[in-house]
């Protein structure tokens, strides 16, 4: 609640305080966490689990998993960490506005040493890699071999596959734009409506506005966040409409299992797996847009061809080669990926420094995707994740959408009409098929096991390859 | 921070959830509080109180009261009257809503049961009476002598007062209405103006709306709320001078003191007199509404009579007998107080049972103001406080309005131009000498020191009793 607040609430002057009500907050869990009886009891726990049923074994993994996190670390190293972090963003803020890579480096290279520290120390705790081992704290049991395996399958397919996409669009003809203005207050109502529409319940949950949107909150008190362009409705509801798959995720989660930790959200891939089913696999098929078409045009008294659902629809499939992750679309967006996953591991295992980051961005950005990053603020500087000690994270955007096509086509083997249903807007079959078979499983099983148990399948790429082929081939 | 979103933000869904967390959080600080390293580091450090300079030493005796309070109770009556306040407040609601105050009666019975055993218990350990030990939570070192004598005092005068008032007020045409509509959006910017003209700062503070007006947050991010009627702009835009005085308090309390007991604010009754002197002294005032007139009219696109400064003022300023303490004007305001002072401290030993409530609140209220209570619901239900575990804490507004009288007039003394700066809309002289005199000081000197060294006598009701002699009969 307070990280909300400062996002979307907090005036400036407050951040001081604010940061240290956070630490004050984050030392006492931590010390809860890591007090010798908490290990103890755990231990004596896992020595009497066979008269633990299922639910009760994986929460007591899960304890054992966040234990370890915590007390793997010398309060030290901690501290350092959360030093060199804070003060590695505030310049990289400075850096990427002056476009200024080498004004960051020595910072961020004292934080990468840190980071390769925190990972050999859990590596050891955990037994796995290093960069599993940071892997972990975002994506719990996520493996190397099998991320490898599956982005190099993407890294394969997806050149000839994006030319083909582009050759094919660049012979339609461009469709019309909607007609503005597109006031935020209406772009506020309007994505309520569509919320609301979808499962979101306001009585549990709040939409506001933050610089970078994110799902924050409780599962009780789900709060999510957008920002407006007045030009430009699409690109808002489109956040808030993935933020709401976040949402109804946190909200889904097992209500008797609160506050403990296998009640939590099983990880950042099926996390962001909710988000792009919704927004990725949903609300841009042309069942949502046939649905959605006349409630936006009535919201903003529209007028004319750019209304239609067809010309909407095709507005929201364009795609493009572009050198920001954020503004890529759904074809491009694993190339941004894949490149930063690849270096983050080179960095981690020792094998790239940061002062070489400039040069292997820009060459790893050509062979995937064809092009070349304008200059550092386009390029290894456009992410706040690896100024901000975030390591080992951004793998979880492409699983999350390998793990969501996989996930729709099993809603749509069970549910044949859903897209039918969603056309009419009728939400409650896909919500309810969501509900049964990822939110409410909470952190009960591993993601893995989660895939395989609800699609039949391990996790692969066969389901996102069908899913591009068909909205961008057929 | 928590607080104020339950009441500002947070939607309805998330209200149980919330009571967990702030539940969590009392706890953690009670056990802080209560650690008996924490008794024995503040005994050591009393030992060697000569090594203090007077800030430290004020430190210490505030954290040592803080850690009476909280060691004075066992935990199982702070459960116990944790509990009895959500079981009893809750019902408060329904009695309330269907005016029958005998559905409340036995919860109030055995809260008032758990209060006595607190006020008896925190009393053995204060050194002081079982009244009084309540009373220290909100008005610390306040004492029932001093106020009896005040209160007399003012219900001796205030009946003949109240008199020539109303028959002075009678005999003059009423004071036209401006003309409205005041849409709520235009009520906030103009609110955001004042309060900014006056001295609070936006980087460092929100204003938002919430059911019952407060102010909440840090002294670094000062939320306050109102509550806004289409009807009449003036009730809300008071309600923010009021709550802005209580901001303007929290915002200038010693930086160098944060999180420490003595750069808190002194307690409720100075507190209060910070919002009563900026809402009554201050912009109730002829030369306040000289200065906002043109900018209440422009901002409301308003025209007419009832839009001059002196129609303004005399609208301010107007006084009716009501049974409602919320809707007093500043010349009944007292009566409502005394009669809760004397009431509570009645209940608390046990000299009245809350059966007889009704009848002594209707007898009060006659000998206090000359009027009956048409019902509870506008008699002894109508405020949440007894209900909600809250005894000793109606005296401070009096208190409050008692002091802010005798600061302004010493202000006045100091800065003789100040009303006149006031009408040009010059706040610093004010704010100045607040923050010098009164801010500034946090918890460094009782409330009696307080008032003493900053206006040159004990507090009493002569300004008071001058302020209100000025404003209505002169």
């Amino acid at each position: 609640m307070l990280h909300w607040d400062a996002a979307a609430m907090m005036p400036a002057g407050g951040a001081a305080a604010r940061a240290e009500q956070l630490a004050a907050l984050r030392v006492i869990t931590h010390q809860h966490l890591t007090a010798p009886e908490i290990g103890d009891l755990v231990a004596q726990a896992e020595s009497e689990s066979d008269a633990l049923d299922e639910w009760q074994r994986a929460n007591l993994r899960e304890m054992r998993r966040r234990q370890v996190h915590a007390a793997a670390l010398p309060c030290e190293l901690v501290e350092a960490e959360s030093r060199a972090c804070s003060e590695c963003e505030a310049m990289w803020r400075n850096a990427r506005a002056q476009n200024e890579f080498s004004a960051v480096l020595s910072l961020l290279e004292r934080l990468l040493r840190l980071e390769r520290e925190i990972a050999a120390t859990k590596a050891e705790h955990l037994g796995s890699s290093p960069y599993e081992a940071l892997l972990d704290q975002y994506e719990p049991g996520g493996s190397v071999a099998i991320i490898d395996r599956l982005f190099d399958e993407l890294a394969r397919f997806l050149p000839d596959l994006l030319e083909a996409v582009l050759t094919r669009q660049a012979a339609l003809p461009s469709p019309a734009a909607p007609s503005g203005p597109f006031p935020i207050e209406l772009q506020r109502q309007v994505g309520m409506h569509l919320m609301e529409r979808i499962g979101f319940n306001f009585g549990h949950g709040r939409l506001d506005v933050s610089a970078h949107p994110f799902c924050g909150g409780t599962p009780d008190d789900v709060r999510i966040t957008t920002r407006y362009d007045e030009s430009d409705f699409a690109r808002a509801l489109m956040g808030v409409l993935h933020e709401t798959g976040h949402a109804l995720y946190q909200r889904g989660l097992p209500a008797e299992w609160r506050l403990q930790p296998v009640g939590r959200a099983r990880g950042m891939a099926v996390h962001e797996s909710q988000s792009l089913l919704l927004e990725m696999q949903v609300c841009r098929s042309r069942a949502f847009l046939t649905f959605a078409a006349p409630i936006l045009r009535e919201a903003f008294a529209g007028d004319g061809l750019g209304w239609e659902p067809d010309t909407l629809y095709r507005r929201q499939i364009r795609v493009q080669r572009g050198p920001i992750r954020v503004d890529a679309d759904e074809v491009t967006y694993p190339a941004h990926v894949i490149l930063r996953y690849r270096l983050e591991r080179a960095m981690i295992a020792g094998d790239l420094a940061p002062a070489d980051l400039p040069g292997a961005w820009a060459e790893g950005l050509r062979d995937l995707l064809g092009i070349a990053p304008p200059n550092d603020r386009e390029g290894c500087l456009q992410d706040i994740h690896w100024y901000d000690g975030v390591w080992g994270y951004f793998p979880t955007y492409t699983l999350g959408a390998l793990i969501a096509a996989q996930l729709f086509e099993a809603v749509r083997e069970a549910i044949p009409d859903v897209l039918e249903a969603i056309a009419r807007g009728e939400f409650a079959p896909l919500l309810g098929w969501l509900r049964e078979h990822v939110h409410s499983k909470g952190s009960l099983l591993s993601t893995a096991e989660l895939v395989e148990s609800t699609t039949g399948r391990p996790l692969g790429t066969a389901s996102f390859k069908r899913h591009l082929h068909d909205r961008y081939l057929a």
